[in-house]
């Protein structure tokens, strides 16, 4: 936790209250913080700025002196795409992608996500996950989230329509890796005298274990998705995530 | 696993043999094959290729028909110097670098690293992490690993012998972010008239949560270590070894 995210109703004038268990056991035993002194905290799609402690109680941590004036930082230009992944990895999937500044994450099925995965209690925990993400990050705007069951009539009928941009879907397969993927666009806003346009696609597909099968790979292609690869080496899911999209982060 | 790796002494012309309990569970289990069926394998600091199951028993999997032909990807030009992280996230750091492909892993003490985590049973273990990360990222070839228990002497006596080439220390209060660095390295390649050498350094400090103190980063700086940083977000230490190293899959 680089900050404390609190929802609009705690604050009151220049007054906040921490009640949530998980972030006072973070300021009494893991920054030791006493009376007096200041905690780093922001409002949840609010802005983000200081308070100190005026006192702690094991259920309840008064705040005074709140000021909240440091708006921020941006959100990525970036729809991220992700076959709905093992339950034990979805926390640390959706904590780093909200912690990089992801605005938009699609949930989808895939041939290789299991049945199973979709009944995980997991899947009712995605604030908790959001929230964790955002204290990580230090930002305070929450991704928009959404869970699509259904992979064909998800690409075929909403795909384009989020598109607003190039979009292009992880592959170790992939005919082109992202590297030429980035100089052909380059050369392609050059052409275009577009110099000031990012190189980056703005939607990225990212398949679970496994990967994709050749049939999501052409329908997703059929739709304008296209196929990239990161090298030889196979990542696991979480490693591959935070190495794509770390391109974003330049 | 996207591959099975074997020691040398498992093979025995075009025969081979698995006999450790998480690769004969991987088979049995995960894979579910069966007698006659292809694996994919490799002999560890060797080849990648090919094998037919012959047998399985419980504690024994006969292969036959083994070839081994395809060599293994390159390594990453590139040196980490990691401070030592918790011992609960020790094992997917050492498992995500070497699947990333980095030749040379350095775990050092830091002013943020608790002193308990030296005496970690975890660090008795990195040869079983770095098979796993192998496993994951198809590779035969173990990174080095070196443990520096003290920061000042490694800094000052050590540092500037392994710095073939240019280094930075990630950093949230850098001055320069990444990708200001790798523009200023490009243009002076331009000017240099080099420009098929890489703009990436070949050495990369990554601190442990809490990051690097002033001291630390002076020291590193007074040996070439340039600061850099990767933006406002905060991640977690494996989040940003990921995002930082997949500037290199390019």
């Amino acid at each position: 936790m680089n900050c404390i995210l609190l929802p609009a109703a705690n604050f009151s004038n220049d007054t906040a209250q921490i009640i949530a268990l998980p972030q006072i056991t973070h300021v009494t035993d893991v920054l030791v913080a006493a009376v007096g002194e200041p905690l780093k905290i922001g409002q949840i799609g609010g802005h983000l700025g200081t308070a100190i402690i005026d006192d702690i109680k094991p259920d309840r941590i008064q705040l005074r002196e709140v000021t909240l004036r440091m708006p921020p930082p941006p959100k990525l230009d970036l729809t991220v795409v992700l076959a709905l992944p093992r339950p034990k990895v979805l926390r640390r999937l959706i904590m780093d992608m909200t912690a990089l500044g992801v605005r938009d994450i699609i949930l989808i099925n895939s041939y290789r996500t299991q049945k199973s995965y979709w009944q995980s209690p997991m899947l009712a925990r995605l604030d908790e996950f959001v929230l964790e993400g955002l204290q990580q990050g230090v930002d305070t705007i929450m991704p928009r989230i959404s869970l699509q069951k259904r992979f064909k009539p998800f690409v075929e009928d909403e795909l384009a329509r989020l598109m607003t941009d190039r979009a292009i879907v992880a592959h170790p397969y992939g005919a082109q890796s992202l590297a030429q993927y980035l100089k052909k666009q380059y050369l392609k806003n050059q052409r275009l005298q577009n110099q000031s346009v990012s190189t980056l696609p703005s939607l990225v597909c990212i398949g679970a274990e496994g990967g994709w099968i050749d049939y999501e790979i052409e329908l997703l292609a059929s739709q304008g998705c296209e196929a990239v690869h990161i090298g030889p080496r196979i990542l696991r899911t979480e490693a591959a995530v935070n190495a794509l999209l770390g391109q974003w982060l330049l």
